[in-house]
């Protein structure tokens, strides 16, 4: 059959790929790295962004847009923060074509259309937003600025895969500033609250939240707070983080403000982001090697409705019956209405997408009054009676959700494992995966000694981690609390 | 006081930079012709872009995103429209910055990392998606394809001005694709009657719906549809286009399909887009000396309660009664909790920003049971029983939508004259302005002596106009129907 896949046990990382073809999520273009978001694929973008812009706003934050393109003196101008992208740049440095003389119908750049100053295409946007809040803001009246801009970042990877790490992506940057340090760290925490809401509640991905050690840290940040998902083939995935940058771009850009002591101080900023990774995200935690498996609260498509054999005035009354009364309660319904394809080929490409609900309605189900619904979750069929179908899918919906859910959780405590010596973390490491709850020393020396032998790093050190006395697996020297190890995306 | 802006009279260029600045719509940025979108201005945005975006989708359009970047060799295969564009083309040349070893703490760009073929930062983005067309398109059963992107585009105009021209502009493109020529020129029309409809009913900004002359079509259009709005000053402003692109595109990039009867034909094409200038034209359209005036179906706040002379708890409570009644009406309200300004200055500041309709609720009023309603855009204020403040305000701002396009479609009206000799066309154009309707021998060299002479260029032949003998008002020669001059922005 053609759409069939690379199971996940031969070859995961075709699996993933195979998905992200067959369910028509994305496509390669012609520009190295970069990614086309075909319909279906976006569309779940669509839901994820509509989604967290509302939660966004229901905390007070407000979008605005800032240019794509930063001029390099004003990149360079805050120093770990542009060491830390200046390998993955991409540059402008001319503003025009003319005519090739020598090659008739083509272009050149244009050798007297070169910028003074270089323009780079924005991988992050601090550097100029900072440069116009110098201007917004004066005094503490002009505090918190809550800014968040959805938008395209590029970021020049050597190894890029559809979603986990493409040279475009498209995202959500919030930059805010604030007249306190604690005020700011407690932006920062509640963006990272609000992303872990949204990967659990949401896209029933269970995280971990916590923060990064100094060398895992953004460029530029005093602390970056993550959230850390836990994908099928044991690898874990950064899914969204939330910096507090202290006042290292205030004092780069100058911004200063007034306080109600009328004394001058700098500026304290956070900022936070989640991509179109989170995309990647989902299909690693919930899908089988039948395709996609979506969360019912984030799926284009929530129940497909499909005639057997095929649609004729009966059956298509029917259904649009069944479909009206569904979308009365806000669920997205699709009547297959296609007459050239047969039921079984529909049903595989439905699996595929990922559509959370089929219901399949037959001429001898209408008969008994019956109807077929299959949950995509765990495959399961059931016939129901027909006059039970609303509220029957209804519930339904609201079951895979929390059933997705706990499958992911149940998986990550099966592969969460606390180890307290360095050969039992590698055993760990290579049988199993998963996270490795264990002791570390605090160094940076150990951490790169760590994942040079076996490419493991520290994902965070847990909020919620207890003291606790012991030894690092790697130096044996004491240490107060655990943190997560594990090989990343 | 602070707020005052330039009259319309005294300078109307400086005026809408002034209500640009002073509304809070946008700010200058550190990159050359790029401009910040600043909340306000952006939440008009957001309104421009989900009713669009419904629209769209009502008629069956998808979204999707392809990547910012066209490699050169893609770009100039459509020979007319790399020529359209070239002159104003963004150029990625390298992927790397270094450290600079002559200035410490600063970076430039890597010599190693030049790319080995250059990158246009897209202007448009058919050449990229034809490209990617080709992979899609096998069969008339894969047509029609009816994407939409919302995106970022760059054009390196020389002379910039906020929302009307800018070097980054925000926009959607619609790039669709057919099996035959009478469907593209349908999907074509129907994309101009869906922005003639936006246009109208939403921005209550009454167009023309003609089509461009040779000279003004799109790069590569075989028929440029186009909506031209009148603003104050008298100048056009071309405020949506739709291309039928005929075969262009896919005989520039080799997209072909199989039709019914088993034989390969290229396939049709239409592009179609507006933009964030859609935010200059509601400017121009409908704004006055005091500031911005918003139509209420794009207004980001459509009422603004003030407690006068400042909030306590009584009329705090009353101010929140009267929202939560207002916002189940789906209507948008801000209760102006402010205590360190006046009155007198939140009136001034909500003129400025075109809230279309104000709540002053002062302590007298509550006593008398009544409350003073003022409308922005006559500027007219009625003291009214509280008991009617929902239904009252509920009904106002669908008179005040109306009152808007009314007004706007007078003052076309008092602007469009038909001339019928080049005497009178100059003196019209010079002393009032407006849409002159004149007849026009057809040919490319009198559409450009004209301009040349006066500036003004032809912004359509409207799809209304009738057949009727006459001549030329440049040439003399014979005519048989009337176009559309104008100066445009």
């Amino acid at each position: 059959m053609a759409k069939e896949i690379t199971s996940r046990e031969e070859n995961y990382s075709q699996w993933y790929n195979d998905i992200v073809k067959k369910a028509g999520l994305a496509d390669s273009s012609a520009v190295r790295g970069c990614m086309v978001i075909k319909p279906y694929g976006f569309a779940i973008w669509e839901k994820i962004k509509d989604q967290l812009d509302k939660m966004f706003k229901e905390t007070g934050h407000v979008n605005a847009y800032f240019p794509i393109f930063i001029p390099k003196s004003l990149f360079e101008a805050e120093e770990k923060n542009a060491e830390g992208f200046a390998k993955e740049c991409a540059i402008v440095t001319h503003y025009r074509l003319k005519a090739d003389p020598e090659h008739k119908g083509k272009l050149m750049v244009d050798p007297d259309a070169k910028l003074e100053e270089e323009l780079i295409v924005r991988p992050t946007s601090e550097a100029i937003i900072w440069n116009t809040y110098r201007d917004w803001i004066q005094s503490y009246r002009d505090l918190p600025i809550l800014i968040n801009q959805w938008a395209n970042v590029v970021r020049w990877e050597m190894r890029t895969r559809p979603f986990l790490r493409t040279a475009e992506f498209l995202w959500q940057e919030g930059h805010t500033a604030h007249s306190t340090s604690q005020e700011a760290i407690a932006e920062a925490r509640q963006m990272h609250d609000i992303y872990a809401e949204f990967a659990e509640k949401f896209m029933a991905m269970p995280v971990i939240k916590g923060f990064k050690t100094e060398n895992e840290r953004f460029a530029g940040a005093d602390d970056t707070f993550t959230i850390e998902a836990l994908m099928q083939d044991g690898k874990a995935l950064q899914a969204g983080t939330s910096h507090f940058l202290g006042q290292n771009f205030a004092k780069a850009f100058d911004v200063t403000f007034s306080n109600d002591k009328n004394e001058n101080e700098y500026v304290w900023a956070t900022s936070w982001g989640v991509s179109t990774r989170l995309i990647g995200g989902l299909i690693m935690t919930h899908s089988d090697d039948e395709g996609l498996v979506l969360p019912p609260l984030l799926a284009p498509i929530q129940v497909v409705i499909v005639p057997i054999p095929k649609p004729d005035a009966e059956l298509t009354q029917k259904a649009e019956e069944i479909s009206k009364a569904l979308k009365s309660l806000g669920i997205s319904v699709k009547i297959d209405m296609d007459e050239t394809k047969r039921p079984g080929f529909k049903f595989a490409d439905y699996e595929m997408k990922g559509v959370p609900v089929r219901l399949g309605l037959g001429k001898r189900d209408l008969e008994n009054n019956t109807i077929e619904v299959a949950r995509r979750d765990t495959k399961e069929k059931t016939t129901i009676p027909l006059d039970n179908v609303v509220s029957h899918v209804e519930q339904l919906l609201v079951d895979i959700q929390e059933n997705l859910l706990n499958r992911a959780k149940k998986f990550r405590e099966d592969h969460f494992t606390k180890v307290d010596n360095f050969e039992e973390f590698k055993t760990v490491l290579e049988t199993k995966g998963g996270f490795l709850s264990c002791h570390w020393d605090g160094t940076s020396e150990t951490e790169e000694k760590i994942k040079e032998e076996t490419k493991a790093t520290i994902r965070c050190i847990p909020l919620d981690s207890e003291e606790e006395n012991g030894v690092c697996v790697y130096s044996g020297k004491p240490s107060t609390r655990r943190v997560i190890f594990a090989k990343a995306y």
